[in-house]
C-alpha cells in the first residue's frame, strides 16, 4: 500500500520552494528597464531615440510566437502524454504543474547567465526561453512518464533546469553553435538526460517489458492526437521565434516541409513494418513531429526546400525504426524504459539535426550567407573586417574564437552536441541516482501508470450505473 | 415528463430577438469610420497623416489577442464546463450558443456609449469587448451549469448583458476605475450575478445537495482539461489586450508568472486537504486558473515579479479552500448550488484583485509611474498640469474628478469592486425572478445536469452492442 | 476479408509520390528572392529601399494569419471528423496524412502559375495558398468519410489538388472573380468534387443507407466539437488572410457576425425540425460553420453589420433544413453518400455566398468603394485612368477585360461559381472512375465507417477488464 504520508510531505516542501522561488524573484529580478514607466523629462528630450525603441515595444513583437510556443508546452505536450488508458490526469495535471514550477526556476538559472547589476531583467524573451526550457523537462518527463511519482518529477524538473540552463549558456555563447530550434539544448538535452534518469530507475529484470497498464484506449489515443496536432501546428513558430526578418520566414518554410515529409514518410513506414500493415498509433502521434526536431538546428540556414523535405523523410523513418526495434530492444537489453519513446522523437532526430548542422556550416561562408552570416553563425564573422558589427563580445569569451572557418564551425556544432549528450547523460545518472535514494518515495509495482495513487479517480462503475439507471427511469 | 410545446416556444421566441437585433444593427450601427473606403482625392492629399493613421489600420494591431480571447471564450469555457459527466453536449454546445447570442447583444448594449450620431461604430475594438462581456455571462452560466433550461440562459444572458454594460461604463469611464484584466467588470460581475440567479433558483431543502449526475467521469475530466489549459494559455492575451507598449509586456508577465504561482499552489493545497491527499481535478481544472482572475486589475502596474507570485499563490489558496470548505457550506446552508465553483475561480480571487489595486493605487505616484500614471489611473492625472494630455474629458463626467492622489484612487478601486457587486447581486436576484416566473419552463429535478432532455442523445447501449458484434465478425 | 497486400503496395506507392515531390522541389522550387540574404555590397548602397521592402519582411506580417489557418486546416478539420463513433484514429491520422501531403503538391500545382525563370519562388503566401487548398481536398474527404480506403484518399488528393489549382488560377486571375474567402474556389469546388466522387462510388441500392457504424458516441461527438469550435474561432483569420487594412478588419467584422447569426438561427432551426424539439449534435457541430462559408465571398464588401447577420441566418437555415431534409433524400434517391454533409456546410452556403458576391458586385462602383474598388474588384479599375496603378496586367490576359461595370462584374461573380461546379464535378467524376477502377483496392461493406481494417486499434474488452482487476487488486 502506498504511504500517503510521505506525499504529504512533498507536497509541503513542493510549497517551501514555492515561497523560495517568491524570495529569490524578490531580491534577484525586475522587469527589464525598457518595461519601467518612463520617470522623468529628461527622458522625453529624447523623444525620436525613444520612440524608436518605443515602436519595438509598442507592439511586442513576439506576443504571437510566445503564445504559439505556450500552446506547444502546455497543450501540446500535455495531451501528448494522455495516451495512456489510466493516466490522463497525471499526464495532463502533472504537465501543468511541472512546466507551472520549471518556468518559474528558468526564468531564474537563465536569468543567472544575464544579470545586470545583480538584477535578472524580465521581458517576453524571459518567458519564452523559460518554455523552451520547460520543453527540455517535459521531453525527459515523456520518457519516465508513470513511472516517477510527481515529487519526483518535481526534483527532476529542478536539477533539469540548473543543468540545462548551464548547458544552453555554454552551447549557445562560449561555443556559439548554431541551434536555433533547440535541437541541440532541448530535444538532445531533454531526451538524453531523460533517458539517463530512467536507467538509474530502471525497472528489476522481470519487469523490464511493458506494463499492463502502459497501453492505450480508443478514447486516450484521439485525446493524445489533440496534442500531436497543436505540437505539429506550431513547431514552424517554436523552430523561428528566436531569429529575425528572413531568416525568421526560412525557418518557418523549412520546419513545415520538414513535418510534411516527416508525416507522410511516418504513415508510409508505420504501415509496412507494423503487425498486418495497419497503422500504428504509437507513431502518427509521434513520429509525424520528428520533422519538426530534425529540422531545428538547420531551419534557419540555405537548406533549401527540398532539403528541408530530405531532413523530415530521414526523420520519420529513423523514428518510426526507433519506435517498431530500438525501444523494444533497449528495454529488454538495458532495462531503459522510455514510454513516450522520446528517444525515437526527440532524441535521434535531434543527432541528426546536429550532424546536418555541421554538414551546412563546414559549406557556409559570406559568398552563399551575405550579411546574414554573422547572425546565424555569429563566430563565424571576422572581427577585424571593416563591416563587423560592434557589438562583437570580447575574444576570450568565445571558445575558439571569432573568425571560424565554415569547416571550423562544423567541428564546433558536433562539439555541441556531443558536450550536450555527456553533460545530459551524467547529469541524468546523478538526478536519477537522487530519485532513488530511500528518502524519496518510489512508485510500486501496482500503481505502475496509472492515475489511482495519487489522484482521486471517478469510479467508471457508479458512472454506467447511473447512466442506466436514469436511461430506464426515462 | 417534459413539455417540448415549451421549448418550440422558447425557441421560436430566440429567433423573434434574432431578428430584432437584425434591424438593430441594421438602423443602429455600421463600420467604424476608419474602416470605411477612402471615397474621395481629398482625403488622399492628408497623405501623410492618413499614413500614419492608416499604419495603424493597415495590419490591425489586436488581431492576435482578439483571436487568442476568442479561443478562451469558446473553446476555453466551452470545454472547461465539459466536466460533468452527461453534460458535455449542453456545455460545449450552449457555450457557443449563449456567447453567439450575447456577443451581438453586447456590441449593442456597450455600443450605446460610444454612439457618435445616433450610430454605433463597429471596429476590432468592439468584437474584443464582446467577448470579454460574453465571459461574464458564462461565467454566470458556470454557477448555475445543468440546473437551468436552455432557454433560461438566453433569457439571463439578455438581461446580464444589459446590466453588465451599464456597469462597465460606469465602473470604468465614470468611476475611472483601473481594471485592465476586467476582475471587477467581469469576473467579480459574472460570478455574483450567476451566484444571486442561483439563490433565487435555489432548489428546495432536501435537493441542497450534489445531484446523482453532477460529478465527472474519467473522459469528461480530461475534456474539461482542454478547457483548463487553453483558459492558462490565452490568460496573459486577455489580461492584457486593452493596454499598450510596456504596460502591455508587463501585464503579459504579470500573468504569466501569477498563474505560474496558482498552479502550484492548487496542487500543493489540494492534496493537503483533499481526501486521503490525493490531488482533486476539480481544483486542478478551476484553482490553477485563479491566478488570471486575481492579477486581473493589477497586472500592468508595477508589482514586480514576486508581487505577481504572492498574489497568485494567494489566489491559489482562497480558490482551493472555497472549493473544499466554502461551496459545500453555501450549497447546504444558503442552498445557492455553484456547479462549476464559480465563486472560487471568479469571484474571491477578483475581489481579492480589486483590494490589492486599491493598495496599489494608494502608492501610485507621478513619481514611481511617470508618464504612464496618465493611462493607468487616468483620474490621478492633473488636467492643470501642462503635461496634461489635449484628450482629457470634461472633468463632470467623471465621479469624484481628476487629480486625485493615491489614496483617493484607492478608495475609488474598492469603491468600484463594491458598486459591482451591489449592482451584479441585485440584478442577478431580478433575473432569478424573471427566470422563476411562472411563463417560463423550469428544469424537473430528475433533468438536473443531464443534456438528454434537450438533446439527442446517442444511445450507449447501441454502441457497445454494434462495437462488439463487429468486432467478433471481424 | 482484406488484403493487406494491396495496402503494403499502396503505401510503397506512396513513398514514390513522396520521392517524386523532393525532386521536383529540388529543382522546381527555392526560397522567394527576399527570403534570401543579401549578398553584396550593392544591394547595401539601396539601403532606404531595403529597409522599406526589409520592413515589411522583418516580422512577416502573416504570421498570425497563417498560424490561425493552420489550426483549421490541421485541427479544426481533423477533429470535426472524428464524430464517428469508430472512425476517429482514421478522421485525426488521415486528416494529417492527406493535408500534409497535398500540402507538398499545392506548393508544386499552385506554383506553376506564378514560376520566375522556371523556379517556383516559395514565401509565407504559398504556405498560407497551400493550407488552403488543402481545406478543399478534405472537404471533399468529409463527404466521404468511412467509405474509402486511405490510400484512394490520397489518389484523390491527389488529382483533386491538380485541378484545384488551375480553377483558382482561372477565377481569380483569368475570370478575376472576387472570393478572398474562398468560398467559390475552395468550399464550392471542395464540396462538388466530393459529391461528384462520392457518386462514382455510390454504394448497391440495398446499402443507400446509414450504416451500422455511422453515428457517433457521447465521446465523439465531444472530440467533433473539439473541431467546429476551433473552426468557428479562426473563421475571421481564414476569411481575411489575404486582404489588408481597412478590408481585413471589415472581413473579420463580416464573418464574426454571420458566424454568431448562423449558430442562433442553427440552435433554433435544428430543435424546431428535430425529432421531439431536441436539438442535433450533426447541426450544431456543422450548420453553425455555414455562416463562415457564406460570408466568404463577400466578407470585405461593404455589406454591413446587418448584411453579415442576415447571410448567416440564411445560411444556417439553409444548413440545418438540408441536413434535415436533404441529404436522407439525396442518399436514398441519388445514392449520394455525404458522411458530414458537406453539402449543407460547405456546397449551399458557397453558393449562397456566389449569388451574393453577384449582387453586391452590380451595385458596386467608385462612388460607395472609392479606392478601394480597384483591391477588391480589379477588373472594375479603368486602365486609362489617370489613378490607376501600374501593376494593371495586360488586358489580353483577362477575360472579359478591365473597366467592368457593376453588372457585369456581377455576371463574372455568377460565372465563377457555375465554372468552378461544372469543372469540380467534372474532374470528381473523372477521380472518382479512377478510385473505382479494379486496380485500386476499394471497401468492402463491413469495413465502412470503421478504423479497425487499417488501424491497429486498442481492445476496448481488455481496458475495461484490466481497469476492474486493478481497482479490485488495489
Amino acid at each position: 500500500m502506498h504511504t500517503p504520508g510521505s506525499s504529504t510531505a512533498g507536497y509541503a516542501l513542493l510549497l517551501i520552494v514555492q515561497v523560495v522561488f517568491i524570495i529569490v524573484f524578490g531580491f534577484c529580478t525586475d522587469y527589464a528597464k525598457e518595461l519601467l514607466p518612463v520617470k522623468n523629462e529628461t527622458a522625453r528630450v529624447h523623444s525620436p531615440a525613444e520612440s524608436e525603441g518605443g515602436n519595438l515595444r509598442k507592439y511586442p513583437r513576439n506576443t504571437e510566437y510566445f503564445q504559439d510556443i505556450h500552446v506547444m508546452i502546455f497543450a501540446g505536450f500535455a495531451f501528448l502524454m494522455t495516451f495512456l488508458k489510466r493516466y490522463g490526469f497525471s499526464a495532463s495535471g502533472l504537465n501543468l504543474l511541472v512546466a507551472a514550477l520549471v518556468v518559474q526556476w528558468a526564468i531564474i538559472m537563465r536569468g543567472c547567465y544575464e544579470m545586470e547589476d545583480g538584477i535578472i531583467p524580465i521581458s517576453l524573451q524571459n518567458l519564452i526561453g523559460a518554455d523552451i526550457a520547460a520543453a527540455a523537462v517535459l521531453i525527459s518527463m515523456g520518457a519516465l512518464l508513470g513511472r516517477t511519482t510527481p515529487i519526483q518529477l518535481l526534483i527532476m524538473g529542478i536539477l533539469e533546469i540548473a543543468i540545462f540552463a548551464g548547458n544552453e549558456y555554454l552551447q549557445l555563447e562560449l561555443v556559439k553553435a548554431a541551434d536555433v530550434g533547440g535541437s541541440i539544448t532541448v530535444h538532445a538535452f531533454g531526451a538524453y538526460f531523460g533517458l539517463a534518469v530512467s536507467f538509474m530507475l530502471r525497472p528489476k529484470k522481470e519487469l523490464a517489458k511493458a506494463g499492463p497498464l502502459e497501453g492505450s484506449s480508443y478514447s486516450s489515443d484521439i485525446s493524445a492526437m489533440i496534442g500531436t496536432i497543436f505540437l505539429w501546428i506550431f513547431w514552424p513558430s517554436f523552430n523561428s521565434a528566436l531569429v529575425d526578418g528572413a531568416d525568421q520566414e526560412r525557418a518557418i518554410i523549412n520546419t513545415y516541409l520538414s513535418l510534411a515529409g516527416a508525416t507522410v514518410t511516418t504513415f508510409v513506414l508505420s504501415a509496412l513494418v507494423s503487425h498486418e500493415h495497419k497503422l500504428d498509433m504509437v507513431h502518427v502521434q509521434n513520429s509525424t513531429l520528428a520533422g519538426g526536431v530534425a529540422v531545428g538546428s538547420i531551419c534557419n540556414l540555405l537548406i533549401h526546400p527540398f532539403g528541408a523535405l530530405i531532413v523530415g523523410v530521414m526523420a520519420g523513418v529513423i523514428s518510426v525504426l526507433g519506435y517498431r526495434f530500438l525501444t523494444p530492444a533497449i528495454l529488454s537489453n538495458l532495462r531503459i524504459a522510455d514510454t513516450c519513446g522520446v528517444h525515437n522523437l526527440h532524441g535521434m532526430p535531434a543527432v541528426l539535426s546536429a550532424i546536418f548542422s555541421a554538414i551546412y556550416a563546414s559549406f557556409a561562408s559570406v559568398e552563399t550567407y551575405g550579411t546574414s552570416l554573422a547572425t546565424i553563425f555569429p563566430a563565424m564573422q571576422n572581427p577585424n573586417a571593416t563591416n563587423a558589427t560592434s557589438e562583437i563580445e570580447p575574444l576570450e569569451y568565445v571558445i575558439g574564437g571569432y573568425g571560424r572557418s565554415g569547416a571550423k564551425q562544423g567541428a564546433f556544432q558536433l562539439m555541441a552536441i556531443g558536450i550536450t549528450m555527456v553533460i545530459a547523460i551524467v547529469g541524468g545518472l546523478i538526478t536519477g541516482l537522487i530519485l532513488k535514494s530511500p528518502s524519496v518515495r518510489q512508485l510500486e509495482e501496482h500503481e505502475l501508470h496509472k492515475d489511482d495513487a495519487f489522484w482521486e479517480t471517478p469510479s467508471e462503475e457508479s458512472t454506467n450505473t447511473t447512466s442506466t439507471t436514469n436511461e430506464s427511469s426515462n
